[in-house]
């Protein structure tokens, strides 16, 4: 099922840009760490960097039960949630013409608070997210934890997702001058070597998720 | 002068976490080539993703005088503008206490549409921003790509900014289980060779702009 355009995710600047197949949402999100929730507060607009997950049918943030923001995001307000990835600088031969390569999604709904019952599996949507194998290496959460923690879910129905992934625009009788260099320099996120804390042993061997997450983006 | 702490840009959650040295906003604005800007739209949330540049007083955007949100912007309703990197995976003993490393800036204000007579400067440091020396090395933007640019601005006066730089939480007296690993995995976005377009002569060279981008985060 594609992703439906309704007048919010209607892309009218470079419609051609526009992705509605429900694959190049997952694509935006599998690749993201933090998303900014956009919300309305006393008229005004108001962001928050968040941590999240995802599965076919939602997206999940979890926060502190004592953030003032997020709470007020579990009270169901209307939320849009933004993700983008820049994939590359596009160098044209005028400024007019450059450009970006990106991969962007902008998620539109109303959360709902994710019930006592599911809640510790949403928190392992997320945590296979943001630390994929995390959650077996570690203790399972306390009973105080899980009640310390809010998540939320909103779901993943209506969405504008916008993908510019191609080279520099560029014509044989465009008039620009050849001599100019035009091109792509790619952009990603790298991680680097993993640094162990003061109070783990030097005979503890980085774990799976450890080892996985230093090779992202290599 | 430091970023005055208003009812918006006020951090409750952590609050050891908020920086309002302006140079902590420099630095968040520095790298980073996209911002989300957040408005609110027949009173719901709406976000778009834009490359900027910024002075010591201001963040520009640009857009095109085309663009029906961007247009919006420039007609004055107030806007959020989120930055945020992630700088590391926090990965502590639970995973209640997991974490990330984070830079993040909003910054709101209302914007103000750049007079004519700035907008050539104002582009510069837009262009200056996002791909450094590339201005010089290209020729000059004509009348009619000049008209149909947008350019607005936002004073740095009122931005809220979080940073969370360090290990993972740990106290000798925690009593979480010392053989699991805990540490952090750093991220950053790195550039990667430079790829020229199908209509740039062989023989023409990289200019001084491209090879500084393709080291970004090298």
């Amino acid at each position: 099922m594609s992703l439906p355009i309704t007048d919010r995710t209607r892309i009218r600047r470079i419609p051609e840009r526009q992705q509605t197949d429900r694959e190049a949402l997952y694509d935006v999100l599998r690749d993201a760490l933090v998303v900014h929730v956009g919300v309305v507060r006393d008229g005004l607009p108001v962001m928050l960097p968040l941590g999240f997950g995802f599965d076919d049918d939602y997206i999940y943030l979890h926060g502190s039960t004592g953030g003032g923001l997020f709470r007020q995001l579990a009270s169901g307000v209307p939320v849009a949630i933004a993700a983008t990835h820049l994939d590359g600088l596009v160098f044209a031969r005028s400024l007019f013409d450059s450009s970006m390569n990106y991969r962007s999604a902008v998620i539109f709904g109303v959360p709902e608070t994710v019930p006592d019952a599911d809640k510790e599996e949403a928190l392992r949507v997320v945590s296979d997210h943001l630390m994929p194998g995390r959650w077996d290496e570690v203790r399972p959460m306390t009973r105080r934890e899980l009640a310390a923690t809010l998540v939320i879910r909103v779901p993943l129905t209506e969405a504008s997702v916008k993908v510019r992934a191609h080279g520099a625009s560029e014509e044989p009788d465009d008039g620009e001058d050849r001599s100019v260099w035009a091109g792509v320099v790619p952009l990603a996120t790298v991680a680097g070597a993993a640094s162990r804390s003061e109070l783990t042993p030097a005979d503890v061997a980085e774990p799976e998720s450890v080892r996985r997450a230093a090779q992202r983006g290599r």
